[in-house]
């Protein structure tokens, strides 16, 4: 979706083709592993390892990105609520050195206990579990970046 | 330490005692049934239900403000990490009906499983297990929010 080739998520490389919005600031893109259908993360394009080191201007248009990705996300996988989630540090579950916001479509029932989605959350972070047989193609990520960028015009 | 007496946090009324930070657009509260020492709350002073239903204006301030207080707690609570997160609606656990924007310190060891922070967290706003013989006195609440008022002058 973009003229640049990949991004860089902490220390990862991510292909643009699974980016699927970009601001003046900021990126989102869908996951490899989604603990729920519509699971994305939204991130400064500046590679910064703590919320705290955001300058407010990448704050702001992190936050306002996040709104507008969201709204549309819930929408579009038609849930009625949205959990909004930074693991801001090592004790937080953060593994990825590069703030990220996760936006989670929620539904009722979308989990026999409600508050599993967060035992998921901080499972999906964790890199003993994240192996790539447990990942989604690159083609099934493209496809979804592709739809979710559609929204957005 | 404000000039209002109280503030409306949804279908609540909250003296202005438990309220440790108030900006243009937002302000802070210390929380009557805190799940790790130093979680707060940041809300919009405006009563708006939905993370969608906010300006852009009180979309910056609420995470500048959430920004700088989370830095500071984190540092006054001798933390490492932090938890931010709002339950943005009422599938994702939200009950008060007004976006506030959870702020938890969080240390190596904290909870014995360190996930167990989020089932406390959407345990916290059920109505059923609000109940007041759980909360901290008002006494208690008004100290810790001096306390953290003065870390922002």
């Amino acid at each position: 979706m973009s003229t640049m080739a990949t991004f860089r998520f902490g220390q990862h490389i991510v292909k643009s083709s699974a980016v699927f919005l970009k601001t003046e600031l900021s990126f989102a893109l869908v996951n490899r592993k989604p603990v729920v259908p519509g699971h994305v993360l939204v991130c400064p394009l500046r590679v910064v390892e703590r919320f705290r080191d955001l300058r407010p201007d990448e704050v702001a248009d992190l936050f306002m990105t996040t709104q507008k990705i969201a709204d549309v996300i819930e929408k579009h996988f038609q849930a009625s609520s949205l959990t909004i989630a930074i693991q801001d540090g090592p004790e937080a579950g953060q593994t990825v050195k590069h703030v990220h916001v996760h936006v989670l479509p929620r539904k009722a029932g979308d989990f026999d206990k409600n508050d599993s989605i967060y035992d998921e959350l901080q499972k999906h972070d964790r890199e003993n579990e994240d192996v790539p047989s447990k990942w989604r193609s690159e083609e099934e990520m493209a496809k979804e970046a592709t739809e979710l960028h559609s929204l957005f015009n």
